[in-house]
């Protein structure tokens, strides 16, 4: 395909987020809604998951989704039965402290539960196409570009 | 604090995915679960956002978190109202397209309301402060670490 023919398909997402007070939030997007809270321990209600806790599960959500998809389009043997995550992280950035920690969580370690009947070679190929082509991870492992702006 | 004195403040989450077909999973974290799927457009049943929401909604609800935290750290009389977020993607890769686009969001772009009676100058040291110290905006500017394995 040349490039003049190349058309863009970039989409753009919205989402509109409520806040009922310093840790619990609702998120808004198309007709879903989830809310986001902190454990008590940590000053909130625990009526949800923390915003840490959902980056984590929207990168095993997308796993599953990716490696789904491109094993179907390999047109091989492999199903996703389940996605584990352990991730490591310092809060000491987060609450203030005098640190040159980072505040995000490193590493991210995923393991992927696959049923197959395929040979680790193919395996291999698959779990490569599936890391290219995974959205959420892409956003953890590259640069993104955020701009901040504020409305009061 | 020396060097001698600091310690490490590290925290291992663990999260479980269990998956319900191609589109649909279930995560668990804690006492806490919430569905991840895909609209039926999409092959998906719709009974959940999708990974790439639930990214979002994670960064939405951290501005919320840390926002609130360095303003009471600081002292000052501002409150996060609500967090709007749009970004851009382009499926192409996702879906296995020729072409050099990234999979993921770029750029992301974040409107936090606030009330607040400080002036323009104390918001905006606010706001890098916020930048600074907030876990998931950490995960998408800067690269980390996410390493895979398998069983089977």
């Amino acid at each position: 395909m040349s490039d003049a023919h190349r058309q863009s398909t970039k989409k753009t997402y919205r989402l509109r987020t409520d806040t009922h007070g310093p840790r619990k939030a609702t998120v808004r997007v198309r007709d879903h809604a989830f809310t986001v809270d902190a454990p008590e321990a940590s000053g909130g209600t625990d009526e949800g998951p923390t915003p840490v806790e959902y980056l984590l599960g929207a990168l095993a959500g997308c796993v599953n989704v990716t490696g789904s998809r491109v094993a179907s389009d390999m047109d091989i043997d492999l199903t996703v039965t389940g996605v584990d995550i352990e991730a490591d992280i310092d809060p000491a950035r987060f609450v203030g402290a005098d640190t040159d920690a980072r505040a995000g969580f490193d590493p991210i370690r995923v393991t992927v539960g696959l049923d197959t009947t395929e040979d680790e070679a193919t395996v291999t190929a698959w779990l490569a196409e599936m890391e290219s082509r995974n959205p959420v991870l892409d956003n953890l492992i590259a640069p993104t570009a955020v701009a901040f702006g504020v409305t009061r």
